[in-house]
């Protein structure tokens, strides 16, 4: 009998029955307990694998290929996006790669209508002035005055499977109109009511603009100061995508200047965003630690479909959910 | 001419459209703007007066009644809620009583939502964690996971105007089942597919409970320590009723012993809740100061409304939303 192939999975796999599948699937498995996984650590202990289990967090670039060897046949990150993995660079190498769509969608809308009434209803400054006491303009009736979603025009950037499930989520708000650009039109979108519109008439319309989409040369930093300046001074902005669609220097200069009213961050650049950064500074702006997925049954799912992507790779029958190089 | 009408308002009435009709009503109007209003004040300024502009958290009993004399003839809470008001002492001396139903309905029932899927996943603990720096457990996966509207059944405790409101907001979240107790069945809601259930069903069926019902002899301390031992363990408990609809005791142990998952509180007993209450020492305990109906355009058309009450009122004619004695 051969040698077991051997496989690395860099985040702890808390999820039982997706860890026990993998362990007993007769491969060597290695899971990394230590976290953040740094990245000497993780070259070296991907060197010679055949199988990597990975997150956005670790890069999959021309060196790691380069220097892991090239027995690796299968890299399935626990994940839906997967821009941290250079896709030339590893169909040069015959690599599959295996990704989680579509898993996460219900818990990112549920998520991102949750931040979109936080950070419109106040409920986190709430929470806050409470704990702190800071209760003297508490009788007044302009206290913590917020802004509902009813009669409201929702922008959303990057109406795919996740700006979809959030549209249908807004369904019973009595919003006034959706509007959304994407790179294309969708007539599904358009049978259900929700207006295509430019890029510019998404920031000049929304009353609140959610950014959605995934992140490539397209989006990257879309959300700059252009950008901002374009939008109503009202403005809500929500971020539910990348942190690399938005210029954040250019969000901090909008936010501190009250060109828009407040922004509700779950993603941003770095990931996490050290303790010091500028934006914790801002009173209208609200940063959840990227928890949009961070959702019990839609997690246990997710590693249950990573560990049987990689499990039937390596066996060489069809992925669960193999990224298609074609569409790319 | 007769010496002009009297009018106390205990609030500072900050909306200027309000404030302006009330101002050149050609009543004298005495508008208080120190805050909060103690009790003695309350009574020595409002002694005299015609009519009365009020606040749920002013007590309009025998006593009060008794002391600022008989000339008084309109009473207007600018609330929807009038359990602060003694109706039979009202009814007794022919005071006509003002309320404000219905403009609050969707800013409230957004505000639940908001609450729901903010304890439900966690978004203000996220905020509170990064803002700490307390990141060591960030790269978990079952770090601050949370759970789903999706699948879940909602129950509903007084599916009133407000409890609609909330239910229909729930239409695109894909829940199992709402279910709702009231005091009487409502057809409108079995036609929505809202299934009537008893309070202990209601209780031990339901993943998420919502006290939207108004604070009566048989609503009060209704969430009791028997009430919570029938909750699922997994339970998530929303209150945007009246504190009194609790036995904060009974919570406060349920919580700290995990027998329910969490709460998230935007009423309390007393409001607001002094800062060194123990509800605030709990980690699974969310409470925000009384937030539901603070909307700009909602509060802003209450203003007018209560405005426009007691000027009908003092005027002799038909109040807007005048409160009907025989339905009470």
């Amino acid at each position: 009998m051969n040698k077991a192939k051997k496989i690395f999975v860099t985040l702890p796999f808390d999820f039982k029955e997706a860890r026990e599948l993998l362990c007993n699937s007769g491969f060597e498995v290695v899971i990394n307990e230590e976290l953040p996984l740094e990245r000497d650590v993780f070259l070296r202990e991907s060197k010679g694998c055949h199988g990597i289990i990975c997150y956005p967090n670790q890069k999959i670039d021309k060196e790691f290929l380069d220097f892991v060897g090239d027995q690796l046949k299968v890299i399935c990150t626990n994940s839906v996006g997967y821009d941290h993995i250079d896709l030339r660079e590893c169909e040069k190498r015959n690599i599959k790669i295996g990704y989680c769509p579509n898993v996460v969608n219900v818990a990112v809308a549920e998520f991102t209508i949750g931040l979109l009434i936080n950070v419109a209803r106040r409920i986190s400054e709430g929470i806050e002035f409470y704990k702190r006491n800071e209760m003297n303009s508490y009788w007044k009736e302009s206290f913590l005055l917020g802004k509902n979603l009813e009669g409201a025009v929702i922008g959303i950037l990057g109406l795919g499977r996740i700006g979809m499930s959030i549209a249908t989520r807004l369904r019973g708000f009595e919003v006034k109109q959706i509007i959304y650009h994407n790179r294309n039109r969708r007539t599904e979108a358009d049978n259900l009511g929700y207006e295509y519109v430019s890029f510019d008439d998404l920031l000049m319309r929304s009353d609140f603009i959610i950014c959605s989409c995934s992140l490539n040369k397209d989006s990257e930093q879309i959300f700059n100061r252009k950008a901002f300046e374009k939008m109503k001074s009202s403005a809500i902005f929500i971020n539910v995508a990348r942190g690399d669609c938005i210029d954040q220097d250019d969000l901090f200069n909008a936010l501190k200047t009250n060109r828009i009213l407040a922004a509700d961050l779950d993603v941003t650049s770095p990931q996490p965003l050290p303790p010091n950064h500028k934006l914790f500074t801002l009173e209208n702006c609200f940063i959840t630690p990227y928890l949009s997925s961070a959702e019990e049954k839609s997690r246990g799912r997710m590693s249950l479909i990573t560990a049987k992507n990689l499990i039937n790779g390596l066996k060489d029958q069809d992925l669960l959910y193999p990224l298609n190089y074609r569409e790319q």
